[in-house]
């Protein structure tokens, strides 16, 4: 669904594409969610990149982490403000080659990019759902996207790739409809979150439930939680960093001044850059919207839900190929947890890759371009799409 | 000035302790802060330990870190509710041995135990300093600690010991009065802090002032900002611990439930745990001191400020002995730190020790009765002690 413009600011790209829309679970035929509430209807946004072929056996799923959105590449507009989030991976040329690969993306349930989630109206109150959008974990996102595969008319994806809580559901998807997944590739992600990862993402909310104008959750009309939110967003940033690459970008630089202030403005560049993260953020994102995807992700153990105690069972259940990448300065979902994923795969008996990249960029690093994981992408995409091909043309 | 009452709840302690107050700074002879700003007059609140000896050899002094105090060791009445922060490392036969030393530890300008900080009266405005209180740096802190040393009559401090921010003003004291200044022990510290824990000192400070009830520092006899100073301590805390060992002590442990609730409030005991945490901290920690004493580590470049800018040139001012002990699991002041300053150490000449200590703690080790750590002081100190006197003896 994207018009070839030819190039981006850096090379080519998809071109301008367009957000789509697909709604279901209409009443009374609303989605139970794993807490038993229900939910419907719900629209889901999404946006594809090249071609589906004849035989609908070329087609790759992205999915996006906590602050992303369908709009994983190409412009909205020839003004070409800026791109989508992994522009520098979905492309012609690119790691998810666009020219051979039907790339689909859609934006969570929960999120405030076109799908249904907290900042909606719902249609029985004709106001935003605010606090009344039920809590749902990464199994209820998943099953939502797998409605929207379905619609599509797909039976099988070639491959699932996502960083962070994107790499949650590409590995729920894996032992949910494992007869659907053809390959994995979960990126700089975990099966379950550590205490530690908790902690900071409670920290987070509370920094937004603590702003006087979250109010419940009830702040459509009103005055934001700009200030909750932009703290959420400061902290969160500074765990997608590493101590070696703040070091590099920051160190104890100054902020547009030549000695200390002595006040309790911006001393330090490091402070400068993340108050500037932090009030870029407000403007686009959905303060409710932050409480419920960051609840989702701490709720997320695959092992504990879909392996009834035992990662190895849940990976059992599927016999999909994976390419699992951490990154060496990741402190999030650093690579011990990425390796724990693998002992159970292995255990289970699937076919693994796995590829730690030595890099100080942290967490964050499975959105830049780098080049390591741009080879890495393309080359398991690309054999397990000639592997299905040559097992497609044996039948 | 400690009364033995022979026992603590585990074993022998320096018994029932009283604070104490030396004044000095008075106006027009108000001290002169490395801001320029002037702070007088200056009370610190101290306690000792032991007995000062004859030639006034044996005297010790710690330092304590962000929320601490002078109450290091003992109780202030037999109902010991709760005995100083360093209780199993001071004491009689403990690492820093009260039998035969004689222990300082003051609270620091800035803080709320009893020290002149932004919440005594200014006696100029009979209210609060709240924040006409000046900025202050470590090198301040220390400063105004001489003055204690001088009027306790002590000429020459045996041994100087300190964790974190605590491990700060021990360094600044060895270079800014070598003469004064025999061995200093710096554990869980650095010689400036890192990008990253200055970014994660500004959110810190951030949850504080984004919170109403902080009102611009004027909060005294009003509500206070306590759901921000709470966040604030949550935040803290996490950056105390270690991944490994929030993983042992919480896991994915519920609290309190046995399903998730699928709500806001707390599914996790690590959620439960930093609640506690900031609940408990807001009862004894005053919300301007958090913001000043964060600022003052912020600011401390030991290098920089004393050295113009090398820290090599910084440690050739003093001819002190030096133990620096790091933690391995320590993610705010890591071990790579404490290398850095024994590496410019070595250089200047200096006669050092090291020790990285195996532990999953994190950066609260140091605070914990760790056998390892509790020898190496003990140790260290004792040597340093049995030096001089034979020194003292060949006079």
């Amino acid at each position: 669904m994207s018009e070839y413009i030819g190039h981006d600011k850096n090379g080519i790209c998809v071109g301008i594409v367009k957000k789509q829309y697909f709604t279901f679970a209409h009443p009374p035929n609303e989605m139970t969610l794993e807490s038993g509430a229900k939910l419907g209807p719900i629209t889901l946004a999404y946006e594809t990149y090249g071609r589906l072929n004849a035989n609908k056996s070329n087609a790759v799923m992205i999915f996006h982490a906590l602050s992303g959105s369908s709009h994983a590449a190409g412009y909205y507009s020839k003004k070409m403000e800026s791109p989508g989030w992994w522009d520098n991976m979905v492309g012609p040329g690119k790691g998810i080659e666009t020219d051979n690969y039907y790339v689909i993306c859609s934006n969570i349930i929960g999120s405030c990019y076109g799908s249904t989630g907290p900042s909606s109206i719902n249609p029985r109150t004709e106001k935003p759902y605010a606090l009344s959008f039920p809590l749902f974990t990464i199994s209820d996102i998943v099953r939502a996207q797998k409605k929207l595969v379905d619609h599509l008319g797909i039976k099988k994806l070639l491959c699932l790739v996502g960083g962070s809580i994107g790499g949650m559901q590409a590995l729920e998807w894996a032992v949910s409809y494992p007869e659907m997944v053809e390959s994995v590739i979960p990126i700089a992600s975990t099966c379950k979150r550590s205490a530690l990862s908790i902690g900071l993402s409670e920290a987070q909310r509370q920094a937004i439930m603590a702003d006087p104008n979250w109010n419940n959750g009830d702040h459509y009309s009103k005055a934001r939680p700009e200030k909750g939110l932009a703290l959420a967003r400061m902290i969160g940033h500074i765990t997608y960093l590493s101590e070696d690459s703040m070091h590099r970008k920051f160190g104890r630089k100054l902020h547009e001044n030549d000695a200390f202030k002595y006040d309790f403005s911006i001393d330090f560049e490091v402070e400068g850059y993340l108050h500037y993260q932090g009030k870029k953020f407000v403007d686009r994102f959905d303060a409710n919207s932050y409480l419920y995807i960051t609840k989702a992700s701490d709720y997320f153990d695959l092992g504990e839900q879909k392996g009834s105690g035992s990662l190895v069972k849940a990976f059992s259940q599927t016999s999909a190929k994976f390419l699992v990448v951490s990154f060496s300065s990741d402190w999030l979902y650093p690579t011990s947890q990425s390796k724990e994923m693998l002992k159970a795969m292995k255990k289970a008996g699937l076919d693994v890759s796995f590829c730690e990249i030595e890099t100080d960029f942290g967490h964050d690093s499975f959105l830049l371009a780098h080049k390591r994981l741009t080879k890495l992408i393309a080359g398991f995409i690309n054999r397990v799409y000639n592997g299905t091909q040559s097992s497609l043309e044996n039948q």
